[in-house]
């Protein structure tokens, strides 16, 4: 639109084709008791010193192909993520009873969920890359609940973003925890969370006193942020390409105001 | 964060050094009727050629400097903005009975009300540097209901955005109009917009089919954007440094989408 800012495009463009981003990936072995746990890490190798670190919580499939592409695009903008493994080691499926099983055994206790999605945070806060400083949390579907859940734990961390999670209430016990900022992403055809419950959630925030944001999706349904979310056979699940796209925007301008403190 | 980021950042204050905006400020008279309306468009002379329009929509105060400094704003981000007179010439105030009685005269009559925002919309499509294939407009207070309206009308317009509107919900037999897309900044703790009447204003919009989004802010007040809002003594109102920002935040990425199409 400016002259000048066609300028930067070119020299931009110039600078560009002389950069790669060197995208590395590690698998990273941990434990929580007796249950085996394989997390993913990526970050871009031609990026010189520390950089705010995102945990990325995996759908309730399981640590899958997904996960790993989130946690790839977030190293291409330059951060350090992680993908947390929520279930254990290998533990991946498509079938939706298989994939309700290992959901509702982790939800099934707060604690034993909270306490493993702090495990992943402090896997993501011990690499070598990361500014333990400045660190976020991102989760899809069960992995939104997840993130939320790490909130209301009291978990050191800058601020979380939940697309599409089924947005657990804070409860009362929970509420003087909440040091982390919440971005909510929310489609508003989402079968599997009533409106009863979006409700509550926004209430339970607001007597919690937490620096809160819910985005509201017109005509969006459930997994809008991944494009194979209709080969599942559901129909509650659909791609949006509008509400992906927007929200992955406002999840950088988030980071872009946790990190800049 | 990247070196060349660093680079770009530096060349970018180079060249700014050498390039000023020079926002230019004009007062539109026009009528409506026996109604002398006086508008006020800005832009930015330094950018050569025609570019989107962007209307704004003033506060139930009238088109005060509140509305005019958004102007200036919009035009140092490379737009035309036309600042509508939804009142009448000089009408303008700082009392809430006075705010109420223009506000009430106005929206007493829909198709009223949606013909000024309309003759608005001509005036800013009419001037010499807009592209009037590119066109959206935004509302404070009375003004965010007045942008919904605009939509509701079948105005030809790519987007409205509406910040601490009343959210009036569409009617049946405005669904059909509804072409333009939708982004409203609500504060969750708007005392003036009960939570039934967001519900009602959404399950309008889904009904209709249109493309929306809604944006709650926890904890805000009405008024959010505006620095002076509690200057008038009216506990509803209260200004929101991270909903005013986020906000937009949120605004200048819906116009990138907007006018990318």
């Amino acid at each position: 639109m400016r002259l000048q800012h066609a300028l930067f495009l070119t020299i931009s463009l110039l600078f560009s084709s002389f950069s790669f981003a060197e995208v590395r990936t590690e698998v990273i072995n941990y434990t929580d008791g007796d249950t085996n746990l394989q997390g993913y890490v990526s970050w871009d190798d031609s990026i010189q010193g520390k950089r705010p670190g995102v945990l990325v919580v995996h759908e309730w499939w399981g640590l899958n192909d997904y996960a790993r592409k989130r946690t790839h695009m977030l190293a291409e903008l330059g951060y350090v993520a992680f993908a947390v493994d929520m279930y254990g080691k290998d533990q991946v499926t498509d079938h939706p009873d298989q994939a309700t099983a290992w959901m509702s055994k982790i939800t099934a206790n707060v604690d034993h969920w909270q306490q493993r999605a702090n495990l992943g945070l402090t896997q993501l806060k011990a690499h070598s890359q990361v500014d333990a400083d400045k660190t976020a949390a991102i989760g899809y579907c069960f992995g939104g609940a997840t993130v939320l859940q790490l909130a209301y734990s009291g978990a050191d961390i800058d601020g979380v973003v939940s697309f599409h999670g089924s947005l657990p209430a804070a409860t009362e016990a929970q509420y003087a925890n909440i040091n982390a900022k919440i971005l909510a992403a929310h489609g508003n055809a989402d079968a599997f969370v009533p409106v009863e419950q979006v409700q509550a959630f926004k209430d339970s925030l607001e007597a919690a006193g937490a620096n809160w944001q819910l985005i509201s999706f017109g005509g969006v349904k459930h997994s809008f942020t991944n494009p194979n979310a209709s080969s599942y056979g559901i129909d509650a699940l659909g791609y949006d390409a509008d509400a992906d796209r927007r929200s992955w925007q406002a999840m950088q301008g988030f980071f872009d105001e946790l990190f800049a403190e």
